[in-house]
């Protein structure tokens, strides 16, 4: 295989990879087939086997996907932000932006994906499972680098908190469409912002940037 | 018809139902078919096909078994408490109660069917929202009494607080498998006795019961 033909065939694939992402947040993984995306990419279904040997192997790339643009859209930006609290805000903060600038048609990959497969045991499972482990963990240790740092309470309990952040985050994927749209990221937002308050030694870090050139 | 063959349909229709809700709290409400649900109670599809012409039929009568259900064994117990803050307690506690004691083998069939019609309109989609909004509204005006009681500070937002009460309610459904079981359980309550008492004009209404005869 020539150099260029290999290169296509990788844009091929991470396009794919993209529209399978998409798709799999309006409908499920399970909805998605080869047929489909060979017919939407204009490429022929043989072309797409030759990536993915069968729908398990291609489900396992899509969450892989789908876990690499979290990465992308979400803790990459957030983690431009100061260490410490306010990390762990821009966390959040970068998830709310991820839901609203509707980069997926169904708001958000994994929480259509995990109530898929939460009964389902299996590979694809275990893979959905394992993405959303290590995001709970990354939100536990980005808490418990902010009480290494002084500006988090030492009783914070950083599963507790983990599990909070992620309950309140995911929960606007629903919310903005059972309530006007705009409350439901504004009463996800709000509840986060009291509660690192409450637990933040110094709360005025998490004050809007725009405040802090203001006289005091 | 006689008032014994009347009788003894209601009860198969009313059977069927339940393990219609049992099943979609697994595998979705597109999942269930007459067939499936004939085989599994012993009578032709035929005689299904008298209680619901179509599918749509079938799934709109499984979301009003779903919010019965929810009603009985989640809404009227919590209504034995007293009013006000400690009845807001109960509907958080009764709800994980229901999901702890798996009354339906996938936890909760309105968590499966919301991610799973959330974006496909039509009236299945709006006989779900229906049963969320009402449980929201419940909640408010849990929330809007306990204020009126003197028992939730006068700056309580009942619209914030049922979001928090929903969101932190419902993620123990895939915390529960994410996690050791019991965990998401203990941060549920958790994040809610804390959001309560940081609210509550006398913290002391949500003391376990078992304080209530100790000397003080």
């Amino acid at each position: 295989m020539t150099d260029g033909r290999k290169a296509r065939g990788e844009r091929t694939r991470a396009a794919v990879l993209d529209t399978a992402v998409a798709l799999a947040s309006v409908d499920g993984l399970d909805g998605i087939t080869l047929g489909q995306l060979a017919a939407s990419h204009g490429v022929s279904k043989s072309g797409l086997f030759a990536h993915w040997r069968d729908k398990e192997d291609l489900q396992l790339a899509v969450v892989d996907r789908a876990r690499e643009q979290w990465w992308n859209e979400v803790v990459r930006p957030a983690f431009a932000a100061p260490r410490g609290i306010r990390q762990l805000w821009a966390l959040h903060e970068q998830r709310m932006g991820f839901y609203e600038r509707r980069v997926l048609p169904g708001g958000c990959f994994f929480a259509t994906a995990v109530h898929e497969f939460d009964d389902h045991p299996g590979p694809v499972r275990d893979r959905i499972f394992d993405a959303l482990r290590h995001w709970l963990r990354l939100l536990r240790n980005t808490v418990k680098e902010a009480v290494a740092m002084g500006e988090l309470r030492d009783e914070t309990d950083p599963k507790q908190l983990a599990f909070e952040m992620q309950a309140i985050g995911v929960a606007v994927v629903t919310h903005s469409r059972l309530l006007a749209s705009a409350s439901a990221y504004q009463y996800s937002r709000q509840a986060i912002l009291d509660r690192l308050r409450a637990l933040a030694i110094d709360p005025s870090l998490l004050d809007e940037p725009k405040r802090n050139g203001e006289p005091t």
